[in-house]
């Protein structure tokens, strides 16, 4: 058991409360404190936002998608660019997946074996090949600060069989992206083992004894019942190398992060703030709104009245919002996206408080009441 | 021959060079400089832009549409919100037009008589009749700082006799805006007459009679050949009643900005520089960037490394801006927008201090020749 090994990263635990910890990442692009979101930059752009406004809901690390940015505009065209740093001028921490996740869900005629994936681009078609070594490659050109490994992650409803192989060959594949990583790029090793616990924790040991830079929960949020994902988190999170940063994959919900945090997840994704801000669903810490609903017509009030986000803060009316919303105005995109993803940066910040000040329960038990009360609330 | 004549409004002149004018536009929402380009906020936002972000083009007034706003939210549901300025958050001056021209150019079934139009909602298919008191009572409820009368636009191709009968409805029209105008709100009667400088000139007599705050020259750049429109706009632009503000409708290029200030014309508005943003069009002093085309797939240079505007000064790349167009990202439609909207802003920036200085021929001889330069460059 170890912390990060690669020059230039660090991790260190400031506090506990209970499971849940406070952390500081040390990265080539500055520190990013823990627990933390990642907005998702799918394609070198956290959708509508720019990357000051980003920075403004508190967030110091996004993820890219390897996948995407692959295809286009290609890892040399970022490259030749100054990386993805110097290509989309977000100047704090990048974390890119490893392709694989995308390459399985959304390329056509998809085959996996031994060696890797091989799939057809969903652009124009074309064969492309991914391995460990060029889920590396593309990574290092693209050239996040932290790399994921190429991994291999069943459905929820998988066997038995299918989730112990995918946990072995996922920690085959661990080696040889080892093997093949920039000297200078952290890298993240990927739990799988479904919601086994005891698969879970067999292969996080395999994982914790390579020299990865920190140890992710992938397989999570694929189909399986979110409270098994719960049960499973408080069993697997704190048995993780506690010198390395936890980050739990594409999830999840408000609920979900406090829930996860509370097992001692340091790190999450999810595309939820930012596409659900698209669709005109506006979360709140008392649950949601549903902007195009006839009851916001003429409604002078904000989104939420007790937020400091720059869209509540403007005084924009729910009136507005929904009139910007039903005239296809790209304005309320960004309000929304901007509002949601503070929300997020907030939860993240009072959880980090919460935990300094050893009363990370309380802060759970609030959290949960208020969207518990709102989700009851919403008709 | 008098100024604005609605309480909280003034006009003044404070220089002229040749024909062109600088000035100061008082309203009960803040001075104007002239001259001014009016950004577009069709149905209530400039395209993907905040308030603040127009505001930092140099904008200190924006138009809106009344087309639009009446058919949604409708005008009781912004009265409700505190007019239009309370609806959108946009604390500088705003001016409506009269919804005639989309009656007519966007909506199904149109009819027109003496009385007004009658058409069909293009979102419900709704009948709508849209007369001269209509169209007050509509801008009222909105409630800009300034309302246009209700008018007759004839297509660039109309007959003489046509062009007449237009002149003489908009009078008349005129008379009947007046009439039932808010006594608070500023209206600018419209000038018609095709490219006849004798009909325009008379036509605007007529109108300069009336006690509007302002007069708007329309039915330009509506299919005749623009350098026709220049010509008229030289002979008739200056002979409008110097007391007051001139408007030319819906007018346009930055060549067409610099032709039409020349002659003497305060306040533009066009759809131009936000609807080609969104086309992946920048455009610069020396001509235009069609950001898909191939020979800025790995260039590192931005949009214009003279320009000032947010997307040149954060160092957004040629190449990352064709990326996000190419990914349907929505960040570049609002790169590209305040882009060009900061070089209209320039624009009539520079063209003031030109005024002021006495040296607007010079002025004008360098942009047009910057703009004919790039034009000719252009493949």
């Amino acid at each position: 058991m170890s912390g990060p090994t690669t020059p230039g990263y660090a991790f260190r635990t400031l506090a506990t409360s209970g499971a849940a910890r406070a952390g500081l990442l040390t990265t080539p692009h500055g520190e990013v404190e823990t627990p933390t979101f990642m907005p998702v930059g799918t394609q070198g752009s956290v959708k509508t936002m720019s990357p000051d406004e980003v920075a403004a809901t508190g967030a110091r690390i996004v993820l890219g998608n390897t996948y995407h940015l692959w295809l286009r505009p290609g890892p040399d065209v970022v490259a030749e660019l100054g990386g993805l740093h110097g290509f989309t001028k977000w100047p704090h921490a990048m974390l890119t997946d490893s392709g694989g996740f995308q390459a399985f869900s959304l390329a056509d005629r998809r085959k996996t074996d031994e060696d890797g994936f091989v799939f057809r681009s969903h652009l124009d078609g074309s064969k492309k090949v991914l391995t460990p070594e060029v889920a590396m490659q593309v990574q290092g050109k693209i050239g996040a600060d932290i790399a994921m490994q190429l991994d291999i992650c069943p459905p929820g409803d998988a066997s038995r069989a299918d989730f112990e192989a995918a946990c072995a060959r996922t920690t085959r594949w661990a080696r040889r992206c080892l093997a093949a990583k920039r000297a200078d790029q952290a890298v993240f090793g990927i739990v799988q083992g479904g919601t086994d616990p005891a698969l879970r924790k067999a292969h996080a040991e395999e994982l914790a004894a390579m020299p990865f830079d920190g140890l992710a929960l992938g397989g999570f949020s694929v189909g399986e019942p979110i409270q098994r994902m719960h049960e499973v988190l408080v069993e697997v999170a704190p048995t993780l190398d506690p010198e390395r940063p936890r980050y739990l994959m594409g999830v999840g919900t408000p609920y979900d992060l406090v829930r996860a945090i509370g097992a001692g997840v340091d790190m999450f994704d999810c595309v939820l703030p930012t596409r659900n801000a698209r669709n005109g669903q506006a979360l709140t810490r008392t649950g949601k709104v549903v902007i195009k609903q006839a009851r916001y017509r003429t409604d002078p009030s904000p989104l939420d009245p007790t937020c400091t986000c720059p869209t509540c803060a403007a005084g924009y009316s729910r009136a507005y919002l929904r009139h910007l919303f039903l005239a296809g105005e790209i304005l309320v995109l960004r309000l929304f996206t901007a509002h949601n993803l503070h929300l997020y940066g907030t939860l993240v910040r009072e959880a980090r408080e919460a935990i300094l000040a050893g009363r990370y329960e309380a802060f759970a038990r609030d959290w949960l009441a208020g969207l518990e009360a709102g989700s009851q609330a919403a008709t």
